[in-house]
């Protein structure tokens, strides 16, 4: 039996999803979790992987099981064997060829700033802390460059091969006092791709960069002049669509 | 020199704000950075202390120092030797006669629930996660009998000597989907007044009291009837007024 299951997880104590030898993944104790209900080994394939302190609201997954035991009750067990920082908020039969990755059809990531003179307790593991003010509106028009179906080349990293080209539907920020939630909606995203885009957006915001510039790096196809990406603990995939 | 400083602090990795020998608490480890950067003992004293899991954005502490070092430089000193779920807000230079605890006028608390069937892995030391639906019209109506100046007996815990008489200024809930937000403000509170305020309203929210029973509980002038208190992790002290 396939089971799609959503997860949310706090990256946290995580070096991310994917399984590694030696280092504590999501990936690597939902599975340990799954073989203690399960009685064998249970793979778990995820819509994508999260980089190393990348949180999620609503990572999906699918596995195959043997055990015929209703998906409420595997969802109750697994949440009773897993450690706290992973916890399952769903899961449900799937057909046959559900498949987590290639099925999915887009994916919905936000990205958390401080922007604020002071350091932060208790959200340290949440955003990205920026103690210059940020200039949103200037940031927003740097965004206006980015949205729909282009070649984002320039804002991939090393080692994801294949087209660069991807539809992102939706890009926009709101500015809470001193919170910035950046919102990312496409087809797909490149590796780091949210991470790299937020990384140049910044440099608008602090006035390093003009809006128009983001064109320009968009256009070179090039990541030589991208700024430096964003760092892991303000982003959250948030939902995998199907 | 007598210094006023602002705290902001992650409880969830501290047995409070006390020291208590061989274990890990606010107060021990801003005492050991202020040692540090001053090289003699120095000893803080907070506006009040705060229990094991509880947060703080805002919590007020005075101290003595002998060396000369502006208010601002103490601040960025202690935040670069601070572990992380410590920050100080501010430091400001303050009156000889300034006290933290005696001059506090009041105080404001918030208290989070997450109100929803599905656990939470990323905000499970930030809030009281309940599943059952909560009615928080019901909540409302049972706080209407706690807000003004009112004998608290019944809402405090044991070891708390003193008048139990408090001016309950603020007490409203706002619910923002599956979020309760509580806020609490009063010229003083009880020991664990606002996690047992809380406890009741709770279980007026699920059914279990009617909200007249709030009444009934705090017009008795004892704990017998009183709910359990509410955990610590969904409580944050917001603010202290002087």
């Amino acid at each position: 039996m396939r089971l799609a299951l959503i997860l949310e997880y706090d990256g946290s104590q995580f070096h991310g999803w994917q399984i590694q030898p030696g280092l504590r993944t999501v990936q690597s104790v939902v599975e340990e979790a799954l073989a203690e209900m399960m009685g064998e080994p249970v793979r778990a394939r995820a819509s994508g992987r999260t980089d190393a302190g990348v949180h999620a609201l609503g990572q999906v997954m699918h596995c195959d099981v043997a055990r015929d035991i209703p998906p409420r009750n595997v969802m109750m067990g697994l949440n009773s064997l897993l450690p706290p920082d992973v916890r399952i908020m769903e899961c449900r039969a799937a057909s046959d060829d559900f498949h987590a990755q290639y099925h999915a059809v887009g994916k919905l990531y936000r990205y958390e700033i401080l922007n604020r003179f002071q350091p932060t307790a208790l959200s340290r593991d949440r955003v990205w802390h920026i103690r210059q003010p940020l200039d949103d509106e200037a940031m927003r028009l740097g965004c206006s460059f980015l949205i729909g179906k282009r070649d984002f080349a320039s804002f991939k990293s090393a080692g994801d091969d294949g087209t660069t080209i991807r539809d992102l539907r939706r890009l926009d920020i709101v500015r809470d006092q001193d919170k910035l939630t950046l919102t990312f909606e496409a087809d797909g995203f490149l590796k780091h791709m949210v991470r790299n885009l937020t990384g140049a957006l910044v440099e608008v915001g602090l006035g390093r960069l003009a809006p128009d510039d983001i064109k320009v790096i968009l256009e070179s196809h090039s990541r030589s002049s991208t700024p430096r990406k964003a760092p892991p603990q303000g982003l959250t995939l948030v939902e995998v669509f199907y």
